[in-house]
């Protein structure tokens, strides 16, 4: 298996990156990946949740059981990763861009198994999704790992695009009297909902303060 | 082409949801897609910038150089688009999950041609990245719109999933004094960043400061 040769195609080939500290620290900054694949001819992508373990990526797959179905025999998936981080607007409407960065790992992923492997898998999802969490729970029993789904995927094939600066206008258009600059998009944990009046009386555990904490 | 039958394998079929005001919804609400395509074997889920147009969806393609290459004969794709609305805390880990809301659309993409189809595709993509930036900005020219790449796909296959509620705990573990409800993500337009002097002393412009508003 070769890298991808897409990104080379795209119009700003210069958006490229390569090094592992980059790609990882993507994979890191989002709970949430697409997943392609390929089915009878027809390719999917499907948001589910994902965690960086060292130089692998686990993906959740709950909601993909036809696809881990597949993947048992060896199916090839696509896992992206995009954080979006502002709209830069230009002073031509061609110029305007979003700065963004995303990672994408191709391979073939195989399904976690084994009530040790898993069990290691699931805490490294969930203390992605929410670090400090998993001490605070009830640990999963047997046949709750048995029902978890999860496959990994190496992250020996990796790509990554960054797009990180201001707008980029032709000369004749800077001279134009028109506003220009990125909007940054902030993200941030708002106001728990409680849902449970049971859990009204208990004090915000510490993975919710420190979520809150930004 | 039938509907995908995958969301109908997923471990939760009752979130899947097919009418056409929430697809709309979630389309207009993010402006970042994944375009999941196949090329040589492999799969690709590629982000790039939506728009939806009425009844069909626009996608920007200046960083798929190689996918619209491919699409002018024909190819598939699928074009995801994925909100996440908040971290689910159960008192289990096993029960852990997001709140999202996410469509899928399937179908052959076709390039959109010619400089009035052009325009106003842009046009509809650049008023979705940032309502009533068109008019402040210079159209494009000719030359620009001739470099633009943008395909579109009927929404005529659709379908999506919404998780929206609490946690779902096993009734013997809702008796656990643990803390569990939602975790709400807000994202909002951060202060603009300006990046060239010369429009230190204009005053924001009425997509900025709508955008700011919220």
């Amino acid at each position: 298996m070769t890298a991808s040769p897409l990104l080379e195609y795209g119009r700003h080939p210069e958006r490229g990156v390569t090094d592992a500290v980059t790609i990882n620290e993507i994979l890191d900054a989002e709970r949430v990946c697409h997943v392609a694949f390929t089915v009878d001819g027809w390719p999917y992508a499907v948001p589910t949740v994902h965690a960086r373990d060292g130089d692998r990526v686990l993906i959740h797959g709950s909601t993909l059981s036809r696809m881990l179905g597949e993947l048992a025999g060896g199916v090839r998936v696509c896992v992206t990763v995009t954080a979006v981080d502002g709209i830069v607007c230009a002073r031509s409407a061609f110029s305007h861009s979003l700065n963004y960065r995303s990672a994408m790992v191709f391979g073939v992923a195989t399904p976690v198994r084994g009530t040790d492997e898993k069990m290691a898998a699931l805490r490294v999802i969930v203390e992605h999704v929410l670090p400090g969490r998993w001490a605070e729970v009830r640990a999963p029993k047997a046949s709750e790992l048995k029902a978890t789904e999860i496959v990994s995927l190496p992250l020996d094939t990796a790509t990554a695009k960054v797009r990180r600066h201001g707008p980029v206008d032709a000369p004749a258009d800077q001279r134009r009297r028109i506003w220009s600059g990125v909007l940054p998009f902030e993200t941030r944990v708002g106001a728990p909902i409680l849902v449970a009046d049971d859990v009204a009386d208990l004090p915000l555990p510490p993975s919710v303060r420190a979520a809150l904490a930004g």
